[in-house]
């Protein structure tokens, strides 16, 4: 963790433990950090598993790995390495990664393919095997830890502990989602990468839990953006331990799945919300709604075009309605958009309707709303019923300082 | 033009006068710049004329009026505003360049359509018709003026004036061209745009200079970013009068076509590279060189992936051969790649080869080369025998500076 924290920081919440759940943690010492670095989560016999993994072509081992994984659909622990990223390490990098399965495999007396590992931090250096090897035997004999403590611990440049919860009510049996996430910070040569894991007594079939979760990811995870840089290592991984006892969740016809995957999108939401307010440099926590596109895809390309605009960004932070710049971005999205339809707000204030500027433009308002922490920019095509809200945070010299002011 | 010169500019090149080309330039006041603000260029009669424009869906009326006139091939003169885009001003804006073509054709005699007319500067206000107007009547009085003062009255927030020339031997006859451009500096509400102007005495048919400046256009305009936002304005046209006395240039079986393209190619690269050292902020000068990919097209949109990404950017700023950041741009630039066939060089020496870092990489040769203000990366995909080379600089605190340090 960072010592300076983000201006957008939220309290860690208070979370409730997850019945076929145990959080432990060590230190491997893959950087010199003085601090744990490495979070071992066992997981009951008969816990689901799903992931969304990052589409970066250049992903490394634990991502190709983890990818597989996923599909068997079957988990009982999750290795998560804090200050390597073990990225564009080739065959030695996937090597540890395959000792630490085989590690906790023989530990839990179950299939290597159930143990989940991720990684962040340095690029292009194996991940070193001796050190995985001793921590995750150090883990495997610590006493538990609370979410909290996990959060800090799969953190790199993060600079505050993210989690989020919620419950839902499923066949007459409460169910808690518990999660916590870690990103956008990054370092040199560090690369920013953003890892959520999100665990739920709920008894779901795997398949329908990856339905579910790929279907919350599209309107949270794929909707922020800091920098519009993908990293090689982005995963979210949820798992179900079903200890709450409730009748398995197989489809949206099981009693109570609409309210798990409410639950779950809510969570996930929390968790993207959580991730942008500790963007590199952050000042302001944009929230982008384009409506009226031809799609709710087309709407939220858009949104991105905006939120990845380093002038729309830069305006932002100088607290300047700068329509134009909002309007460039709409044009240079490769979606469909018509000029003279297109209008654009600024906290609920329009300052450009039908493609021209509004005669009435009253600015104060839009200037009080720029100067707050938290910034709604609207846009409407005026093509159709799309719609979509996109977050991301302002540019800064913050980022800047972060990513330019060192050599490595 | 701003007082802070970028310590990457290039003085104004020595340029000879285009046979069937004058400048003139007057003050039409759309800013309270106290300096001369409207170009205005005549051309001979039988002049023909060729452009490219932005893809941006949200363009000005002057861009799509000038899409329309260079079908029709032919020119008498250009008139070139500076301080107002006149983008996204709906009828307004478009009456008053139709007022000004107007205003042109009379004097000329000529059809309204063989005037062309760009604006940059600030979006949504409606250019003021009545200052056009008297700006065009006070250049059509004025004494003829030279490139560099025509280079310097068409930027906007530039810091120094842009131009470029080239001869080329054409059926035994030497042909010129002279060029000049503006961008890529923005100031609020400014936007970015650029602006490029060709003049030659060749005698070119107007369909195969389009062809000209078309595939010039791919290989050099097409390959530069400063920031990865696309201008509502952005035109290039290029203008050749016939002067010379070749036999006109109908296609590449005309003796000295492939001179003539060759000169133009060249002078498109030259604008090209001026625009990204005068981008905003840029301490660096960056070509980005990409083999190995399976077509050309695919190498170039690997580099603008590259030169777009702000982690790079920021690496190169903090002198840092952060190649693991260039992977992440290689792998998320949506292209066919392998991460175990790729390899990164900078200035020459690769740091990694076959998607792992090399054991005997040498760092200080690759710092010194970062220390300085041209800067090479190398990326081979090892799939094919696509290739292409862009452009770009680096991104510092002075891009931040520019755009976000002010109130509109």
């Amino acid at each position: 963790m960072s010592e300076a924290v983000s201006p957008l920081a939220r309290p860690f919440p208070a979370m409730p433990p997850i019945s076929g759940v145990t959080l432990r943690i060590a230190r491997a010492g893959y950087k010199d950090w003085g601090r744990c670095d490495l979070t071992y989560v066992e997981l009951a016999p008969g816990t689901a598993v799903a992931g969304v993994f990052t589409r970066n072509v250049c992903c490394s081992s634990e991502v190709e790995l983890g990818r597989e994984q996923v599909k068997a659909g079957a988990a009982r622990a999750l290795v998560v390495n804090a200050g390597n990223a073990n990225a564009f390490t080739g065959y030695r990098g996937r090597e540890a990664v395959e000792a630490i399965m085989a590690q906790v495999a023989a530990h839990l007396d179950c299939p290597p393919a159930e143990v989940l590992v991720s990684s962040t931090g340095v690029i292009g250096v194996p991940l070193p095997k001796d050190k995985a090897q001793a921590g995750v035997a150090a883990a495997l004999a610590a006493a538990p830890c609370d979410w909290e403590v996990a959060a800090r611990t799969i953190g790199t440049t993060d600079t505050f502990p993210k989690g989020a919860s919620a419950q839902a009510i499923v066949g007459g049996v409460t169910v808690t989602l518990c999660a916590i996430i870690k990103g956008s910070g990054m370092i040199a040569p560090d690369m920013a990468t953003m890892l959520g894991y999100i665990f739920t007594d709920a008894a779901v079939e795997p398949r329908f839990l990856q339905e579910l979760l790929s279907a919350a990811n599209r309107e949270t995870f794929s909707c922020i953006t800091v920098d519009s840089d993908t990293s090689t290592s982005d995963t979210v991984l949820a798992f179900a331990t079903g200890k709450a006892g409730n009748a398995p969740l197989v489809s949206f016809d099981s009693p109570g799945a609409d309210a798990f995957a409410a639950a779950l999108r809510d969570v996930c939401r929390q968790l993207a919300h959580l991730v942008v307010r500790d963007g590199e440099g952050a000042q302001k926590f944009i929230a982008i709604t384009v409506s009226g596109a031809v799609s709710d895809d087309s709407a939220c390309r858009v949104g991105l075009a905006i939120a990845n605009s380093p002038l729309v960004k830069t305006a932002i932070a100088g607290g300047d309605a700068n329509w134009g710049r909002v309007v460039m971005a709409v044009g240079k999205a490769g979606e469909p958009a018509d000029r003279d339809r297109l209008s654009i707000g600024f906290g609920g204030v329009w300052a450009a309707r039908d493609g021209q500027p509004l005669a009435d433009y009253d600015e104060a308002p839009v200037a009080a709303h720029l100067a707050g922490q938290e910034v709604d920019i609207e846009v409407d095509l005026g093509l159709g019923e799309g719609r979509a809200t996109v977050w991301t945070c302002d540019l800064t010299h913050g980022y800047i300082s972060i990513n330019a002011d060192y050599r490595s």
